[in-house]
């Protein structure tokens, strides 16, 4: 099972990084970075730089596809070669997923008209120019695409597609293997219900 | 405040990165990855490879020091130039903390003596070998040393970090930035109650 996972530039480093530690630890999965050209790719901190190993040309035709967001992809929308394989790889596909703000970019390359689908609570209602039905939920499966809410919420969407893609035993083999047992500090991380000068904050945070 | 996390070949990616990002989300922080020398670094998987910028001697007095684990912490047990690094930057650090088997190098560091403190569920008992009282929670501060469990919980303790180093809000804004509002697809990732064979199992995709 081969696994894409497409960085350009001010992409966001867990939104890649989340689904790619998941799907990386089932057996017999392999995840390959691609981008325009192999080479480290800047991330949205500057401090990351995560190393793509194939160019999109090297990987046409992979069963999955997970593209992640961040800052990046307001100028990513206008990347004909992201977006163009995006859409062709897309045909071909098992399964076609997103995190966060990558949700636009499977919306700019034509996958997402008349579909459910989610993405960062900050610029959700902003799919609907593709077409798409926003939906403020963590994980929307829809057909074969498989959106995910803002940067973390690319690790529950992983762990939902490996049951699809695999089994459920595996996920939850997988899950156990990296003691996703989550217990955060703050009941902090929902948009509903947060006080308006935390979103403002939050939001200043990403710019 | 700067932010150093130094990488091993063979580290668990997700382990480097979810405390990456909470911090470097945060206003005012900036976060180094480092290396014995500045260049790629080979993850447990093949597949990362995150870019370290920075060399140890680069960057002897952090604020806070990170470590990561991973199956290659076995051996980077007896990477002197890297126990020797931790070792001395904890006499000026703030905070000094770990995620996963990254405790083990804080403890060939000799800072764990009569610590309390945790590591990966699989192998948090081998922590006593190092003077350190095993504790199996998710997050373990004792003095200026918070140790994490597994992988993903190293977003956890980050965000309790942050709120340590920073304050309460500016954990919150973060928290709310990345929409870390987890919502796991099965009840599978605490080995507690977990059944012998699914324990096994995930043991099995780690090495």
């Amino acid at each position: 099972m081969h696994i894409a996972i497409p960085l350009y530039p001010r992409f966001t480093a867990l939104d890649a990084v989340g689904p790619y530690t998941v799907m990386a630890f089932a057996p017999g999965f392999t995840v390959t970075f691609v981008a325009a050209s192999p080479g480290p790719v800047p991330d949205d901190r500057g401090g990351s730089g995560l190393t793509a190993t194939a160019s999109y040309a090297d990987l046409p035709h992979p069963d999955v596809i997970i593209v992640p967001g961040g800052p990046g992809t307001a100028e990513a929308l206008s990347d004909r070669e992201l977006v163009g394989w995006i859409g062709r790889a897309h045909e071909r596909t098992r399964w076609t997923a997103s995190v966060c703000s990558g949700s636009f970019l499977l919306g700019a390359a034509g996958l997402l008209a008349g579909r459910r689908a989610t993405s960062h609570w900050g610029w959700l209602d902003r799919l609907a120019a593709f077409g798409a039905e926003p939906v403020s939920e963590r994980v929307v499966v829809d057909g074969r695409i498989v959106t995910a809410a803002g940067v973390s919420a690319g690790i529950d969407m992983a762990l939902t597609l490996l049951a699809r893609v695999s089994d459920a035993e595996t996920a939850r083999a997988v899950q156990l293997a990296i003691e996703y047992d989550p217990d955060p500090p703050f009941d902090a991380g929902s948009a509903g219900g947060a006080p308006a000068d935390l979103r403002e904050r939050a939001l200043g945070l990403i710019a």
